[in-house]
């Protein structure tokens, strides 16, 4: 018999575990190939090894555990999500996707209950995208998207993707060992917080996603002159951080005048950052999102129409990179209906709800069906150490996600028969 | 027979060596307290010997010469400049006024040219204050102005200006050693870039001071809310760097509708700066200054009101720290007038001029009477790699500076006769 209670007290004391593994000594930070990495891994890779499942450690330093099937020939049902972290972040984004299906898997193999598919559950390297400011480095290897041109994508040291992957005990040229063949997966799960507050509001410890709102990333760089503060009339300026002001106000505005998209400017740079010296260069990121691609488009568009204006009215110069781009995602149509009657066999009424935050089922989409559960958390809060979710809310998402694998071992051996 | 066109050349050549002392590779970054300050020290301290002086260092880190009097117990004649620059800074702004008249006493030296004064040359550490964000700390240090809450001051790594001090080789509680006794100090002279316009407008390549601008510095904290970039709605949201760029925007246009007032956010920190993150705090510096002090303080105020209304309408916390406060500085009119006259001698028509930036002099003149002679610098632009001089202006200059000291001379033995 299982027990879903003991899984979800294991679940939360190894988010606490995993939360401690931080590059940062005064908040959890964790990026993409670095020795926190590689020690999140482990940590994990123990555990698997603890719930029955044998584990390896992919090319892109993903890490991964299978739950045999009770055949070889068996095709394989990916769960998963991200072990990396944003700069003081929480403790559940990514990890509880990662730690919930081992903690549900210990339970089958101490039941000896099996499947007629491998259960494949994996740790993804990368979602965030803060080292290296491109996101889903993790899912798009399995995929085979790593664009050549990332080689060179470099972090805040300077130090680029290829030479992090040779840290890390790989190499830039190897990942594609790390793809995956479509044809005998069965669908890729991944259960993961809200990160939103609907669940909160409605009063359900769970949900299941509709899809996943469509996201694209900038790195713009304004280059003004650099000047002294006391002696450049204010007409004889060009100061790169008031005109990057101006457009971060400018993004705020257009995206608040529309419903149903978010964009948000989250990380400044600006030299030489003297105390009396203008801005003579600022660089700042952009994040726009929306469940309807040509909505986001349309308001991203107007953006940057406004930063041609203000660039040209100041008389400083713009360069924009786009850094990402993907359209919304809906999850498979049986895949999700799987997860419906799990939800309801679990005792929660089925609450389909959209997720505005990307996730590592939007790679995963173009080589498998998704679905996904999300799993409610206090006041919408992620990103943030305030991040925080309930032992209870925890059993929910086992149970649910246990009957879901039924729900779909059933329809598997179904269809096969 | 002084040759001013040898000591010219001689001073661009050491402005070059001084200026491939950074802690950057990549540009010239010289900050008070640090290894490269110390080899600064260490060069400067060679060519003071080299022109028959005598070194030492004071406990601040300040770099002293002293070229001997004609008799033991005469009183002394300071001339000096700061050797740290800002971040990406040019290679004359300070340097000029520390390395020029050096070059001079060696040729008083090799004449054997004697004073009724001792004229001690002095290397500020500090002056920029891009280190702990307090400006003229060498300065002070002889005016006896530190006060015992800088101690905890802070770089960007954490580390206390006591910290560095005690690095550096000297203490906190040592500064007092480096306080001047204002009684046989006949006056201070400084020699410095213009790093403003006027004089290439005009066609001339030096000018005599006439006030320093008064500025007034702040450190201020924005604290918002971090949340996910995805999912938190706009009208939800509580971004700090929203809110400071609406801030930023506010100093310019409040001190661009003033005359004679010049404001600048020249830094800035975001917290936690992910790409996909809700900026959750975001601190800038403010620097404020004006020739007119009453101005200054109502640009202020507006400005303050300004910040006050922006956080209220976000709601989001705001937290002010003023860090430098000095009211403009007049400079002395008996060594204006033998500096007008010195400039005459040269062949140059005396152009009196402001100065918009702050200077050693500003500090210096809470001790004694002060003069500044302004050489002139392309472009107006200093804080910056483009900051250029010409060695027949430096020629000028360091002809100017003899005649002054020629003129001081003479007062001074009139007086005392």
């Amino acid at each position: 018999m299982l027990d879903f209670e003991i899984a979800a007290e294991e679940i939360m004391a190894r988010c606490e575990a995993l939360g401690n593994i931080s590059q940062q000594s005064t908040c959890l930070d964790r990026r993409y190939l670095t020795k926190e990495h590689k020690q999140a891994n482990s940590l994990v890779s123990g555990w698997m090894t603890e719930a029955g499942m044998t584990t390896w450690q992919d090319a892109a330093g993903n890490q991964w555990g299978r739950y045999n099937a009770s055949h070889a020939n068996a095709p394989r049902l990916i769960i998963g999500s991200h072990l990396d972290t944003v700069p003081n972040g929480g403790k559940y984004d990514g990890m509880l996707g990662v730690i919930a299906p081992i903690s549900l898997i210990a339970q089958f193999s101490r039941d000896q209950v099996q499947f007629p598919f491998h259960i494949d559950v994996v740790g993804f390297g990368d979602e965030e995208g803060t080292r290296f400011g491109s996101t889903l480095l993790g899912s798009f290897a399995l995929t085979g998207e790593w664009k050549e041109s990332w080689r060179d994508l470099t972090d805040e040291q300077g130090i680029s993707l290829a030479d992090a992957l040779v840290s890390f005990g790989s190499s830039f040229e190897n990942i594609e060992s790390a793809t995956l063949t479509p044809e005998n997966i069965l669908g890729y799960l991944e259960i993961h917080i809200e990160q939103g507050p609907i669940l909160e509001n409605e009063n359900l410890p769970i949900g299941i996603v509709s899809a996943i709102a469509g996201a694209k990333r900038f790195n713009i760089t304004v280059t003004g002159m650099a000047g002294h503060a006391g002696t450049v009339p204010m007409e004889m300026r060009h100061d790169a951080l008031c005109a990057v002001s101006e457009m971060i106000l400018a993004v705020e505005t257009h995206a608040s005048s529309a419903r149903d998209v978010v964009a948000t400017v989250g990380k400044i740079e600006n030299a030489p950052n003297g105390v009396n010296v203008i801005s003579g260069r600022t660089s700042f990121s952009l994040d726009i999102r929306s469940e309807q691609d040509d909505k986001r488009d349309k308001v991203l568009a107007d953006i940057l129409q406004a930063f041609d204006t203000i660039a040209e009215k100041r008389n400083i110069a713009i360069d924009i990179q786009q850094t990402h781009s993907a359209d919304a995602v809906h999850c498979d149509t049986q895949l999700k209906s799987d997860m419906i009657d799990g939800v309801a066999q679990s005792g929660v009424s089925p609450r389909i709800l959209p997720s505005g935050a990307g996730h590592d089922a939007m790679a995963m989409a173009s080589i498998c069906p998704v679905a996904m559960l999300f799993t409610r958390c206090k006041g919408g809060i992620s990103h943030h150490p305030g991040e925080s979710i309930t032992v209870d809310d925890v059993r929910y998402t086992v149970e649910a996600l246990h009957h879901s694998i039924i729900n779909i071992g059933k329809r598997h051996t179904g269809e096969s028969a």
